[in-house]
Formats: C-alpha cells, sequence, structure tokens
C-alpha cells in the first residue's frame, strides 16, 4: 500500500489487517478513534474498544511536513522508522519508561504503541501545580541507562562507531541547529516575539560573547557523537502519572553530546520554575512551595543521572575486567577520569540548557507555561528572567561547578523586575 | 580476478591489462618493478619504464594483516579504497601536495598513483639534517585546505554528515586508539621499552593525572567528528625535495578531531629535534643551527595553518553572506568565534601531540629518529626529554596560549638529564 496520511475512517480499515493488533484490540469491527496530535510532526490517533476501552493503543503517523509550519517545511517520512528504532533500542535499556512498540511499519511511516492512558503529559501537569513523587529519580535513570548504553563507555569502539553511522538524522538534527543554535541568537524572521519584552532584553543576547556560546554549543550538538540522544528531551515529551514516568518521541534520535537531553530537561524545568509566578498566583496559591519543589527535581535530576552514569560506568568496568583508559587496573585514575568526564558534562548540559531557555522565549517553538499567560506585560517579566538565566548558564558554563549553583542563578534571575 | 597479493611478476601481467597506465609508462612488457615496502600495511611498488625510467608509477596493495605484526593481526583490505579515496578528495583540495592517483582497483585492493621519484620520506631528510625551505608553508598550507574543507564550518550539515557516514574506519582507527591512547600508557605487552630508559621515567606515565589526559584525548578521537583527517599525519607521511612537499598514505583517513593531524605532525617535529643531539653531533656538527631550524618549523606550520585556516573561513563566510553562526553580519562575533575556535584545535594540538610522543617512545611503533640511535643510554637520555616534554604537553595543554610556549617547554626538556 503506498503511502496516505490517515483518516479515522481509513486508519480503522488499516488496522484490521495487523493481526499483532488484533489480540490487543479485541473486536477490529468496532474500534472508537479521535485524532489527538498537538504536536508538530505527525498524526496521533488514540485507538480502543468501543466495548472494553481499556483494550487501547496509539498509532502515530508521520506527515510529509512540519505541522507547526505546513506543507512550506517538507519533512521526509523517515522520522518515523528512526522513531520506532528509538522506542525499541531505549525500551531494552529501560523498559519501565519508554512505550512498547506493538506494530511498525515503514511504508506507512506508523507506529501502533502502547497507550499511556492514566498518564498525561508532563508539561501539562507542571503547569497545573501538580507534584510527582519518583520524578527525578525516573527521569534520571531513563537518562543514565539510555545515555551511558550508547557511548564508547559501553559499547564496543567497532559497535559504537556502526550506530554512528546508522543514526544519521540530518533532517531533523537539522532543525535543532537552526531554532535552538543559530535563529533565536539572531533577528530572524521565524522568531516570535512579545511585543510587551524589552528589546534591550533580546539585544543582550546578541552580544559577542553569548552569540560564541551559542555557537560553541551548536559545535558541539553537530560534532560529538557521543551517544544516541533522544534528542529533544523537553518536559512535553514526558508522561507521567504519581507511580510512572513515561518518555516519548524520539524521532530527534541521533548520536551526539551526552549533556544535549540532560541540558534540555533542565531547562525545561527551569522554565516551569519561572513560569510559577504566574500560575499559581493565578491559582490563588503562593508559588513558593511548588517552586522550591521543581527546583528539587532539577537538583534530583541532575545528581542522580551523575550517580547512576557513574555507578554503570564502574560496574560495567569492574564486570569487564577492562575500561575505556586500559584494561590495567588503576582505581585512582579511572575515579579521577569519571568526575571529570562527569564535570564536563555538567558544564556541556547548562551550554544546552541556556540555548534551550533562548528558543524558548524568542524562538519559533516556544513552551505553554510562558505561552499561556494571556497578560503581555506579566509574560514578559517572566520571559527576561528566562533570558537572564539563560545569559548566565551560557557565559558561566565553564565555571560551575555544583548543581546548588544552577538554582542559586535561577533564585536569582526569578527577581528581577522589568 | 580474485584478489592475490601481487609478485613483481604477477604484477607485470596484472599491470598490461591496465589500458589508463599504457599512456603513462609506455612498452609494458619491458617494465622495472622493485618492491620497496617499509610500511607496516601494504605491499609497494616502483613500476618504470626500462627504456625510459622517467616513466614510472607507484602501485601499492594492501595485505589482509599488519604487516609488522604479521599474520596474527588481521585487517581488511578496505583500506585500499579508503586511501584511494582519501588521496582523490585531498588531492581536489589541494593537487599541489597530494599524489595523483591514475588508477584503483578495489578487488585487488590496489592503487596506482604518482611517483614521486625527485623525492624523500620528511622523516629521513630530517635525521640527515637537510632543511627545506618551503616545507612549514606547504604543510600548513595542506592542512588548512584539507581540514578546513572537510568541516561544518564549509560544508553543508546534509554533506557533512553524509561524509561522516560514509568514512566510518573502525579497523584502523582500532590500532590509532590502542596504539596511541592506551597501551603505552599502560604496562603493555605491546610495549617495547628500552632497557637503559629508567622505570620512573615510565610510571611518570602512570599518574593519574597523565592517564587522565591520555583517555580525555582518546574521548575526543573517538567522539569529535569535526573534520576528514589524514589520521597519521607524521614526517613518515610527507614526501619532500627542496621545491616540493608531498602528503602520502592516508588510509587512516576518517573524521575526527582537527587538532589530530596539527597535533602528531608537531610532535613529530619535536622528536626531530631532541633526537638531533644525537645525530648531529655523531655527524660531528653543532646541533643547534639545525635544532633552531627544527623549532621554527613548529612555529611555522602551526602559525602558518591558523592563519590560513582562518582566512579560508573568513573568505568562505563573506563569499556566502553565510556562517556558521548564523545569517546576520556581526563581525565581532565572527571574530571571536574564529579566535575561541583555534584556542581549542591549539589546545587539541597539544594534547595529542602528547600521546604522539609517548607512543613513539614507548609504543610498539617508533620513530627512526630514535630507535636508530645505537647506544642505549644516549637513546634513553633522548626518551626521557621526548617523554618529558609529552607530559608538560598532556598536563599543561588547558593553560598553554601561544606556540613559543611549546618551543619554551621543548628548549627546557633538552636539558633534562637523566
Amino acid at each position: 500500500m503506498t503511502y496516505q496520511a490517515l483518516t479515522p475512517d481509513t486508519l480503522a480499515d488499516y488496522l484490521r489487517q495487523v493481526p499483532a493488533l488484533q489480540t490487543l484490540l479485541g473486536d477490529m469491527d468496532a474500534l472508537d478513534i479521535v485524532e489527538v496530535g498537538d504536536g508538530n510532526l505527525n498524526l496521533v490517533y488514540f485507538v480502543s474498544s468501543r466495548s472494553q476501552p481499556a483494550r487501547s493503543v496509539v498509532v502515530k503517523q508521520a506527515l510529509p511536513y512540519l505541522r507547526l509550519v505546513g506543507e512550506g517545511w517538507p519533512l521526509t517520512r523517515h522520522r518515523a522508522d528512526r522513531e520506532a528504532n528509538a522506542l525499541q533500542h531505549f525500551g531494552a535499556l529501560c523498559p519501565q519508561h519508554v512505550p512498547e512498540v506493538f506494530h511498525a511499519d515503514s511504508a506507512q511511516s506508523l507506529i501502533a504503541m502502547q497507550h499511556l492512558r492514566e498518564h498525561i503529559i508532563l508539561r501539562k501537569g507542571l503547569i497545573e501545580g501538580f507534584t510527582y513523587p519518583a520524578l527525578a529519580e525516573h527521569l534520571s535513570s531513563y537518562m543514565a541507562q539510555t545515555l551511558f548504553h550508547g557511548s564508547d563507555l559501553y559499547l564496543s569502539a567497532a559497535a559504537k562507531k556502526t550506530a554512528v553511522a546508522a543514526t544519521t538524522n540530518t533532517e531533523l538534527c537539522r532543525i535543532t541547529e537552526d531554532l535552538i543554535f543559530t535563529f533565536p541568537f539572531e533577528d530572524h524572521p521565524t522568531n516570535a516575539t512579545n511585543p510587551a519584552l524589552p528589546r534591550a532584553a533580546i539585544e543582550r543576547l546578541h552580544q559577542p560573547a553569548v552569540r560564541l556560546a551559542a555557537a560553541q554549543m551548536k559545535w558541539a550538538f553537530m560534532n560529538r557523537a557521543e551517544t544516541l540522544l533522544h534528542g529533544d528531551l523537553h518536559t512535553g515529551s514526558v508522561m507521567v502519572n504519581q507511580l510512572e514516568t513515561y518518555v516519548i518521541d524520539p524521532e530527534f534520535a541521533y548520536y551526539g553530546p551526552i549533556g544535549f537531553d540532560v541540558g534540555l530537561l533542565l531547562a525545561n524545568f527551569l522554565t516551569a520554575y519561572l513560569s510559577q509566578d504566574w500560575h499559581r498566583v493565578q491559582a490563588g496559591q503562593n508559588p513558593a512551595l511548588f517552586q522550591a519543589w521543581l527546583l528539587d527535581q532539577v537538583i534530583g535530576v541532575w545528581e542522580g543521572f551523575a550517580e547512576k552514569f557513574t555507578a554503570l560506568w564502574a560496574a560495567h568496568d569492574a564486570a569487564t575486567g577492562t575500561s575505556f583508559m586500559g584494561s590495567k587496573r588503576d582505581e585512582r585514575s579511572q575515579v579521577l577520569f569519571r568526575m571529570e568526564f562527569l564535570q564536563q558534562v555538567f558544564r556541556d548540559a547548562l551550554g544546552f540548557a541556556g540555548c534551550e531557555l533562548v528558543r524558548r522565549t524568542l524562538g519559533l517553538a516556544k513552551v505553554a507555561e510562558i505561552t499561556a499567560i494571556p497578560d503581555a506585560a506579566a509574560r514578559a517579566l517572566i520571559e527576561v528572567r528566562t533570558l537572564r538565566l539563560a545569559e548566565a548558564l551560557l557565559l558561566q558554563r565553564d565555571e560551575l561547578m555544583f548543581i546548588t549553583e544552577v538554582i542559586d542563578l535561577a533564585e536569582e534571575c526569578r527577581t528581577l523586575t522589568l
């Protein structure tokens, strides 16, 4: 069957031909199908049995263009294959945090996967002020498992090089290269800025030192093939409930710097933090408690990640009797290398977080916790604070040693006025 | 024809079937063929017309094992294809410094190329104390041209990513990973050390800070796909006479950090420098003048490279009206980025040079300027100085700003005694 963008009707016909889904869904002639995609790239359907709604799957189909922009920004549908491969790869490493793939169809650019019926998008939960007791634990585990096992610290050099060549993702990397690292740092027609945002706040990002930092992070993104990244690990790519955490949508997966996933995730906790001065106040609450929890997630995600990544590494070296450094046991050298390695990932993560904060404020793809603030002046205040934090992370990334220093910077930026 | 390692006789039969070589060699029934390979990986033949010896080619054929070690270290013959591709790629960028390829045969793992009849291997020339007036100019031009044009600073992101995937070179990279970055920094059975070398000199390289530096450079080598490197750019890969300079043997070509080629080359000028306290004295000369010339080459190669690389980059940005940083003209940011970029290449080059100096002293593949010193004690003195310079470069690479500081370190190490 040649590719066609499926409607609820044609999808029903399609699904009837997939035996693997029959056992999951039961009566294939009585399905409820609803399109729910609010992303930028794909059609997303919830498909459930009419008589037993708990029997359900999600069907995701890639469109041949960037939905956010329209047909003027064409994209090939290869990303569906990349996403299916990445879900299966990450799922094997970390099954408790990655939705299961039941069926993948390259010709239709389609994936049928586990329906997370009892979960919501983390970004929405955070805007609502919900806390999740195991969130930092889960996200740090997910990152440690996926980022360690794709690297030269775990894989043989041959396996790693094969994986790098097999996961080239030119098209979606271009989106990141342009929309995170380039356009937001210059006056570019795709930027969309709040009219209430002072011009001076934008121009601070045109300082040579800031543009230098953005260019250096772009160079790192494009040149350092360290591990298979999720590639778009923001709070809109995470689904949660009080017990469980799933990371979805890895179509941007490619071999890049370990700090990229870490930095994007931290940045999105920081926009959640800064924007709560609007959302919690609107809800008639004192934001302090929830903001403190959000900063605890920043600490917990970083510290949990660093600890688990280091532990996986040490355990792997102990089990194999060799290490990236060589086969001779020399514990002092190993410990020193691991510490310096994690410190470099930390610096990288802060630089990537800075770029993410800028693009989420000035760039094409923003975040709901900021855009949902209807009062332009109130929104500008949050944006100014976000941009100043971004600037501090970009300029100070090589001097910062501890995640608590990032917390201090965030708290300091939160007190800025227009 | 299935692959067979060719002898002078079977090579003559083979060549008669290649019309492209007929015009070059003339009478294909009267050829002089002599095997001259002294490398580690290949058969190398000089083929010339018996009646007109100036009509000649070099034929290089890959063997299915590492010649230095023997059949116990198998290597596929793909490297012949890689070398042919790399010669053609680098030759297009820099024809005056790369031998011309006349014929490449993937099935026979064979390349027929320009015979550099009037040139000698640079390493041999340096041991003899010869100077070459245009050497630094040529080598810096070669590196600037080849290293700039393979990078994201010149290529589109799509072309660069395709090139990275197409030039994976697992097998030969493994040799570098093991023999440059790993084995020389631990007591490894492939190391071969001069019995007169004090154990303390070897153990200095087992310090955690040195092993850390070596591991960090190994990580950079394996993860930073910045440009298509030569991959083995030492003075044995350069052929010279008083007027011309050619870079040969790029079978190690792969996408790696820009500073790798630069660092290996600088390191080999430094072993030449330190070893002249033996060679020139043996020749009854004062070594000072030639050593000063060698240090001038270190300065000239680095400064020439940095200047030409920067000029190619600025000219490309001016011609295209865009740049890696973005399409908006902002000269201050561009200049700052270029300066910082070259400073990072410099730091990387020093780290790689440090690793190269260690492996050329303790590792499996040494350099003739040191191994040719028959007196073990005299050789140990040169080795101690070389290792101390390596240590200084590895430990101080992030603090050193200017190539003249490297010269100072080299001169200081030259005064060390056993």
